[in-house]
């Protein structure tokens, strides 16, 4: 019995993670065409077996799948504009914004094409390996029709039919990671800042941040239904108070607060307007910018 | 063979915290004397077994072992200023800064008294249970002796003679766990910007900053070396160009980027200082405030 074929795959855009993407689908046994502006990165993988494209037009001709990942949108829209769309399944994984995916999947469907979106949420190297995952987001029969190439790159997770929502998880995603590099690293310039090794702070702190982790789930409830009461274990107002001790260390340290003042900030805004019972998740609503203020 | 009697502990300040405490203390067996101002607090202990002192004076006198968790260390001297702290052991678990925990075990000094500082990374209701750990330093002889009782709150470790070093580690972990809060109410009002449930997208966040955790102990070698270049898998300049697609979504749903835009600042800098080759954490040197402009 012969062995079914694998499909055929175009990507465009080899710098880290393009070449990643690329490498991958070939050690899966994807026929891969690449192709690149700067030609010179197609070479490993041409050594390895893909197919290099004398253009961006004969790359999209070359196969029905085409994965875009290049710097941002403007060199999406000039790549593509080089070939013909039409029948073609564009999967792209290029950073940018919902609003952006959206333009882009508009402009795939009037060139007769199907679109679906992706989020990458690992870096290069963890590309085809357990850790790496994928969000997706657009046509559902595309993410259908190849799923065993998405597959490939990592684990895949279709999020559904706006092509916004895979760039949306993805920087919310990315988002939290800074969030957490926030804290990480004010808390180790507050140890450095009494001349401690930060290397026998950091598993503690990791085991606490886990610890403190049931918060995300507690929060993502109260958030649902904007309900800041629901099993507050410690207030906002005892929160607040407490708050100004982060602050007087850092400063007797000669580290600088930048990083914590904005919540300070909030939090102080929001017992100030009668929520000091309530969980500190409700500085959430003083998150949202009103329709005068976005247009400033 | 007659039972080892348990040492007898004084706990000053019957708080949500400052009950759990006492509370906990009693369910191990330690005979257990409490005070607190507003002598009410002390009813449910006392119908456990708690003695209630009728002064703070009274309560001080009572053990040789003194815990006391106050409001703040105005209060915490206000209350030792009553009695006769010669040959006590101050365990003094009020939150405070380093430089406190320091004053006040200047002033036990002088009183002869032993002292040691105590950071609970707890919430009350943990008190006892598995899950609580709490951070001493100072006097090591102190933390010795009454490692039954200490232990008898929660998993107890010793940082160092320094008394500021508990109160340091405290707010280090504090501030960690605000950054993360940072993070995750920012993720979330993305989420909700675009009209999503946040409780779909809180379980693929706490995977994505468990997968992303990995971060801190890199980080943590970079900061004691002093050397950012150090298995950098995604450099700072590459980063800092990606933040501006986490604000533009945020601005496109309303979203206000207040909590994050001090990160986005100290990268820009750090690129613009030649270090965009570099891993994030760079960005710490930055937090270093210099002599002149903490004077300001």
């Amino acid at each position: 019995m012969p062995e079914v074929s694998k499909q055929a795959v175009t990507v465009l855009g080899l710098g880290a993670m393009g070449s990643a993407l690329a490498g991958t689908l070939l050690a899966a046994g994807h026929p891969t065409t690449v192709w690149n502006r700067s030609p010179g990165k197609a070479h490993p993988l041409v050594e390895r077996g893909a197919v290099r494209a004398g253009s961006a037009g004969e790359a999209i001709a070359a196969s029905r799948l085409v994965l875009v990942c290049l710097l941002d949108y403007r060199s999406v829209h000039e790549v593509l504009d080089a070939g013909t769309m039409s029948g073609k399944v564009l999967v792209n994984l290029t950073n940018g914004t919902p609003a952006q995916a959206r333009e882009l999947a508009g402009w795939a469907a009037e060139h007769d094409a199907d679109y679906l979106d992706g989020g990458i949420m690992a870096v290069p190297p963890m590309i085809g390996g357990p850790g790496a995952f994928l969000l997706y987001s657009g046509s559902r029969a595309a993410f259908d029709t190849y799923r065993e190439p998405l597959d490939a790159l990592g684990e895949s997770r279709y999020l559904g039919a706006d092509p916004g929502l895979a760039p949306l998880h993805d920087i919310a995603l990315l988002t939290g990671m800074y969030g957490m590099f926030i804290g990480v690293l004010q808390a180790f310039a507050l140890v450095r800042g009494e001349g401690g090794e930060v290397k026998a702070f950091a598993p503690m702190l990791g085991r606490w941040l886990t610890a403190m982790s049931g918060f995300t789930e507690r929060s993502a409830d109260q958030v649902d239904k904007g309900d800041y009461t629901i099993g507050v274990v410690s207030n906002l107002a005892m929160q607040a108070a407490g708050f100004g001790n982060l602050l007087a260390a850092a400063a007797d340290q000669g580290v600088s607060a930048e990083l914590m003042t904005p919540l300070r900030a909030l939090m102080d805004r929001r017992v100030a307007d009668g929520h000091g019972a309530e969980d500190i998740t409700g500085v959430i609503e003083l998150l949202k910018v009103s329709g005068k203020e976005r247009a400033k």
